[in-house]
């Protein structure tokens, strides 16, 4: 079922089937968009500071939009991201971790200016198969009120 | 050259090459990690709020990353995101975009437990062909200082 602004509280909690990291997906992802030597090479990896590689962080951001996106909180209702208020990489994610994610509502702002839409802050935090917080956002998100022609009658 | 902590000053300011938005890549992007109609379907975005295809926030981020890490402004010194202060997407990538990136230096502050890093926080702006910010993030990286084994003797 669809939901709407109006469906949405302070509170509401979402959480995500998981998804495995994948090591070639976290090679070929890194080698397109952050080639640097923890991300791409094994060997230089191994002999670096994280003993191993290490997912890109923004890998990392796209699978958490990726498990949020297709769990579809709001069934087929359209939600832009506008912004995120801040970004954390607390733990690396290495290849094989079991990633899920728990989103919360944290804000509901209606827009002044435009009375059908409204502002939803979350937050958003992942964690990995030893329950470690791996990254965590707070994005804010344009979701439409209830279209008048599906208000109950 | 490799520069270090040591080299940054508040104010630095690095600009990367530009890249082309392409269409092939932004849709597969989306697949994979952002499923929505306004990012993988050409009729659906087109009769959609924006009139057209418009990239993931998480690949245009990407892209960014990609900018930057090419652009090698500190040589083969490894930097390290911390985290991000705030994103911004004010204006949509589409396909055909030529994006840019600035990025200058904000704030350096010395690490106090481990005294040969510092964290630089920065802004980085990414620019659309026709001068529009489409991206504004403000990332922390850990950036170590000079060994001692370098320094000018």
């Amino acid at each position: 079922m669809d939901r709407f602004l109006d469906d949405l509280s302070v509170g509401d909690r979402f959480e995500t089937p998981t998804i495995t990291v994948d090591e070639d997906e976290l090679l070929s992802f890194a080698r397109r968009f952050d080639p640097q030597p923890m991300h791409i090479d094994r060997v230089a990896a191994q002999q670096g500071a994280f003993k191993g590689l290490i997912a890109s962080g923004w890998h990392t951001a796209a699978l958490v939009m990726k498990l949020n996106a297709e769990a579809k909180f709001l069934g087929n209702t359209p939600m832009l991201g506008m912004g995120v208020d801040s970004l954390e990489w607390p733990v690396p994610v290495r290849p094989g971790d079991v990633l899920r994610v728990v989103t919360e509502i944290t804000k509901i702002t209606p827009s002044k200016s435009k009375p059908n839409f409204g502002i939803v802050s979350m937050t958003s935090t992942a964690y990995n198969q030893d329950g470690q917080i791996v990254f965590v956002a707070k994005p804010n998100c344009w979701v439409p009120r209830r279209p008048a022609s599906l208000q109950s009658s």
